[in-house]
C-alpha cells in the first residue's frame, strides 16, 4: 500500500527513464561499512570495530545524536561479511547469530525509530566478494522478500562470482523481485563495475530503468590516489556519464573517506566538492565515534550538501583543465544557480589562478551574474590537491563558498560579498 | 680564532671520516623555504608569501617566540632566488635589492640576536636551478668569503647547471673555501643528487670528509607519494646509506612537508618517524605562521626528536616487510636503547599486527628488555599509512611512543605502562 502512493505520488516529476519505485530523487546519503571496516569479523579481539550489530547501532546513535541525520545522511548500510555462511533450512539468508544476534529485522526496527533506514549487501553470483552466500538466479525473489520482509530500505547488489550473461539476467530480475515485494528499496547495482563502466558492454539507459544507483568504477581505498584516479575516470568519461544520471538514478563513484587515515584536510575537502559537483551518492565510510572535528566541518557543510542534494539532479562536468593544474569543475543548479570548483593537482605551494568567467567559457548565458562580469579578472588561490568552491546565484550574486581561500580579489577591485555558510 | 677552537674541540670525539670543522655533531634542525615557498618572487601581488627578508623574519620569529627553538629548530634557511640576477661591481653576490632591502648581513644579526642561524643557498654552475648567478669553479672563494663576511651559518650547494667533472672539482673546493674563511658555516652538498645516488658514481667516504649534510635523492613534493617514494629509495639502499652517515655527516631526504597540504595526520607522523629513524636533518619547509596544532605537535614531539638526535648518530634500517604490508624499522640509541618503528603502507584499515621480539630478529643482545621478553607475542594496531612508534630502553624498560595507537597488549597480558611523552 504504502509503495503504491509512492509510485503515484512520484509519476508526475521522474523521468522517461527513471526506475519507478519513486526512490531517490536526490542522491541517497548515509554510512556504509565497507571501506572502513572491510571483512572485519574478529569480534572476540576486536569487538568495537567488527561487523556486528552493535557496530551499526554505534553509527546509528551517532548518525542520530550528532547531527548527522538532520542534513541527510539517513542510511546505515551494512555491507560484505554480514551472513552467515549457510542459509536457513527454508533457503533463506540469515545474519551470523554471533555478530547479529537480534537480526537484522530487530536493527532496522532500531533504526526506524530513529528516523534512519537501513540498507543491506548481496552479490549477484555464487558467493560475495568475501565468500559469503550469494545470490544466483533462483534465489533472486527468495532474498529480495527475505530483505522486504526484514523491512530494509536499500540493497546493494554486488557482481563477484558471476558472468555478463548471469549478470544481464540477474540485475533487472533483482529489480523486479525487489519492486514485487511492495516495500519501498533503493536499488543499487554494482553491475556496470564489472562490465567497465562504459557501452557498448553497459547499456546506460537500461541501469537508469532498473536501478536507483549504480557503481561503474573500481573500489575507492584510504589514500588520495584512490580519489583522485576515481575522479579522473569520472570526468574523462562525463561525455557518457553525465546524461545517465538524474533524479532516482545515480552513477556512484564510492565511499566518502573523509574522516579516515589518507586524506589531508584539502584533500577531504576537494572529495566533497567533487562528489557534490557529481551529484554523487554520499556514502560515508569512517568511524563516526571518533572522527575528527576537521573531518566533520566538511561532512556537515550545509552549502556543499545543499549543491549535493540540487532537486534537477543535473551531474556537473569538468569544463576546464589547465596546463598549470588547476581544473575547473561546474555544475547547473535550480534557480538558475550553478556551483563552480577550482580544483589544483599541483604538489609544491597555493596557486593563484586567474581567470575571468569569459575565459573559462562560463558565459551569462541563463546564469546572469551582475556583480562579476563576464571579462572581469579575478584571482582564486587554491591550495594544493585542494579546491576553491563557488555557488553562483542568479540574477546576480556571487556567493562564497567558505572552501574558498585566499584573497579577496583584491587586484581587480571586485567587491564580492564572502558568505560563510558554515 | 672562533673557529680553531671549534676544531680543536671536536677533534676528540669525531670519526676519521668527519667533515673537520666540527658542526652539526647531530642531524641539523630549522627551517627551509624551498618546498613551501619555491621562487615566488612576486611580492606586489603576494607579499606574505614571497621570497623576501620578511618571510624569514616571520619565521624567525615564529620560531624564537613558539616554542620551536628550544627544541632544537633553529637553522633559518634562504633556498633558491634570493640574489639579484647580477653580482656587483666587484663580482660578489647581492641579494636582489627590493625584496631583501636590508641585505643578508642584517637578516644574519636578526637571527642571531634570537639565538638563531642563517642558512643560505648557491648552486654549483652556471646558474642556479631557478636561473639565478651561479657558483663557477673560479668563483667558490669569493662567495665562500662573501657568505662568511655576511655572517651565514650554513650553506646549501647546488649542482644545476653544471657536468660531473665540474662537480667533483667544485664541491671540494667549496669545502675548502668555506673551511678558510674562518667561519664555522654548515655544509650541504646536493652532488650526490645530481650523481645517482649510489657508488660508484658517488663516493660516500669522501663527501663525509668534505660535507656535513647531502642530498641523495631527487626534491620532496606535498605528497604521501613522495614521502614514501623517498624513504622507499632510502631504505632499499641502506647498506650503501646508513654506513655513510654518523656525527657531522648525514645523509639528507630533504624536508619535512609536515604542516602543509597533502600529508594526513597519520602520514604526518609517519614522515615524522621514519626520519628519525634515518637520523635525517629535520628541516621543516611550511608556514609556522598557519600551521595547525596537530602537525605542531608532531614536529614538537619531544621523544621523537631525542631519537632523531642521539648522539651516536646511528641511521636506522628497515629490518622486515611484511607480505600484509607492515614494515618494521630500528635505530640503535645511545645508553643501549633503540626505537622501532612499526609502518603500514595498507590503505584500508588499522591492522593488527602479531609479532614478538624473536620474530622480528630483533634479539635482545646488548638491549636487555626484562618486560617484554623475546619470546612474547604482543599486537600493535596500526592505521593505513600511519605508524606505531616505540622507545625501547635498556636494561629492560619498553615505553611507548604517544604515536602509538591500539590495544595495550591486551591478548597476552603484558602490561607494559603507557608513557604519554607530550
Amino acid at each position: 500500500m504504502h509503495f503504491s502512493v509512492l509510485i503515484f505520488a512520484s509519476v508526475a516529476t521522474m523521468t522517461a527513464f527513471a526506475l519507478d519505485n519513486g526512490l531517490m530523487r536526490t542522491p541517497p546519503m548515509g554510512w556504509l561499512a565497507w571501506e572502513r571496516f572491510r571483512c572485519d569479523i574478529d569480534c572476540t579481539n576486536d569487538p568495537k570495530n567488527c561487523i556486528s550489530e552493535n557496530l551499526f547501532i554505534d553509527m546509528a546513535d551517532r548518525l542520530y545524536e550528532d547531527g548527522w541525520k538532520e542534513l541527510g545522511y539517513v542510511y546505515v548500510n551494512i555491507d560484505d561479511c554480514w551472513s552467515s555462511m549457510d542459509r536457513d533450512k527454508d533457503g533463506r539468508l540469515q545474519a551470523d547469530p554471533k555478530r547479529f544476534p537480534g537480526g537484522i529485522n530487530k536493527l532496522a526496527r532500531y533504526l526506524h525509530d530513529r528516523g534512519l533506514k537501513l540498507g543491506i549487501y548481496g552479490d549477484m553470483g555464487t558467493h560475495t566478494c568475501g565468500g559469503y552466500p550469494g545470490t544466483t538466479v533462483d534465489k533472486i525473489e527468495i532474498d529480495a522478500q527475505t530483505f522486504a520482509d526484514w523491512e530494509v530500505d536499500m540493497f546493494k547488489f554486488d557482481g563477484c562470482y558471476s558472468n555478463a550473461v548471469e549478470q544481464e539476467l540477474g540485475y533487472p530480475l533483482m529489480s523486479k523481485a525487489l519492486n514485487a515485494t511492495g516495500r519501498p528499496i533503493g536499488y543499487s547495482c554494482s553491475w556496470p563495475a564489472y562490465q567497465g563502466g562504459l557501452p557498448p558492454k553497459v547499456n546506460y539507459t537500461q541501469l537508469g530503468q532498473i536501478c536507483n544507483l549504480w557503481r561503474n568504477y573500481g573500489d575507492i581505498q584510504d589514500s588520495w590516489s584512490s580519489v583522485l584516479s576515481i575522479a579522473d575516470w569520472f570526468f574523462e568519461n562525463q561525455d557518457v556519464l553525465a546524461p545517465a544520471a538524474g533524479p532516482g538514478r545515480w552513477n556512484d563513484p564510492d565511499m566518502l573517506v573523509i574522516g579516515d587515515f589518507g586524506l589531508s584536510m584539502d584533500q577531504s575537502r576537494s572529495q566533497m566538492a567533487l562528489w557534490a559537483i557529481m551529484a554523487a551518492p554520499l556514502f560515508m565510510s569512517n568511524d563516526l565515534r571518533t572522527i575528527s572535528s576537521g573531518a566533520r566541518s566538511i561532512l556537515q557543510n550545509k552549502m556543499i550538501i545543499s549543491i549535493n542534494q540540487d532537486p534537477l539532479g543535473i551531474q556537473g562536468r569538468r569544463i576546464l583543465k589547465e596546463k598549470s593544474g588547476i581544473e575547473v569543475f561546474w555544475r547547473p543548479l535550480s534557480n538558475n544557480a550553478s556551483a563552480l570548483v577550482f580544483f589544483s593537482r599541483r604538489t609544491d605551494m597555493p596557486y593563484r589562478y586567474e581567470t575571468s568567467l569569459s575565459k573559462l567559457n562560463y558565459t551569462t548565458g541563463s546564469y546572469k551574474i551582475d556583480v562579476l562580469k563576464d571579462s572581469t579578472e579575478f584571482v582564486v588561490s587554491v591550495n594544493p590537491t585542494g579546491v576553491v568552491m563557488w555557488y553562483v546565484s542568479a540574477p546576480g550574486k556571487l556567493q562564497y563558498h567558505p572552501f574558498i581561500r585566499g584573497d579577496k580579489l583584491r587586484r581587480h577591485k571586485y567587491d564580492a560579498k564572502q558568505n560563510n555558510f558554515f
